[in-house]
């Protein structure tokens, strides 16, 4: 069974906005070369989320972790993420997709974030 | 000279999304125990950024260092933040404030996230 890893952001009108989140895609495809690795965006950038999903799907992936880079769950990962894996499911019953925690529901992260405000704030 | 530091944060209708951030203010008071240490928010929630920076300067503070918990440098840190800054340097001109990168532009910080993203995609 092929899996595949859809990292998905928000979206912004500035292309610079993507910067990090290319700086993470490209991370985690070096820490896990055998895996396909894809952005997704849940507005305003492409590829969106179901395109995302189509593309690894014509790769013969059947398994799909979603990961939301998103800081908190707000309305975006409490309604229109869930809306739109519904829409997708829907689409593709074949594909089995797992959505992860959001990146702010993690005390490691949660953590390393404060020790760089502090060292950034000393 | 009193220094402090405000988090600033986007915002959103539901308080659920701020707990991430209120356990990262939670972090830095404990390593900077020293500091007085506010959240503050762009929109949406309380206190905006201007009455977080009243309540410092009521407290005797002079520095201000101001760390955007914001995974990228979209319009909201390169238009909406430096006027309200503006604003706010006009209204209280002893008051210095420093804005700090944002957690997305650590280097260190988005390989944590992506080593976060291997682990929870294993």
């Amino acid at each position: 069974m092929k899996r595949g890893i859809i990292l998905f952001a928000h979206g912004a009108r500035d292309p610079q906005w993507a910067e990090p989140f290319h700086a993470i895609h490209a991370n985690v495809e070096k820490l896990s070369p055998n895996t396909t690795v894809r952005l997704a965006y849940l507005e305003l950038m492409e590829p969106r989320l179901k395109d995302a999903v189509n593309e690894l799907k014509q790769q013969g992936i059947t398994q799909i972790t979603l990961v939301p880079l998103f800081m908190a769950q707000g309305g975006h990962l409490k309604e229109d993420l869930p809306k739109l894996v519904t829409e997708i499911k829907t689409a593709h019953p074949t594909i089995q997709i797992t959505i992860t925690q959001a990146l702010g529901e993690s005390p490691v992260l949660l953590s390393a974030i404060a020790q760089w405000v502090a060292q950034q704030t000393q």
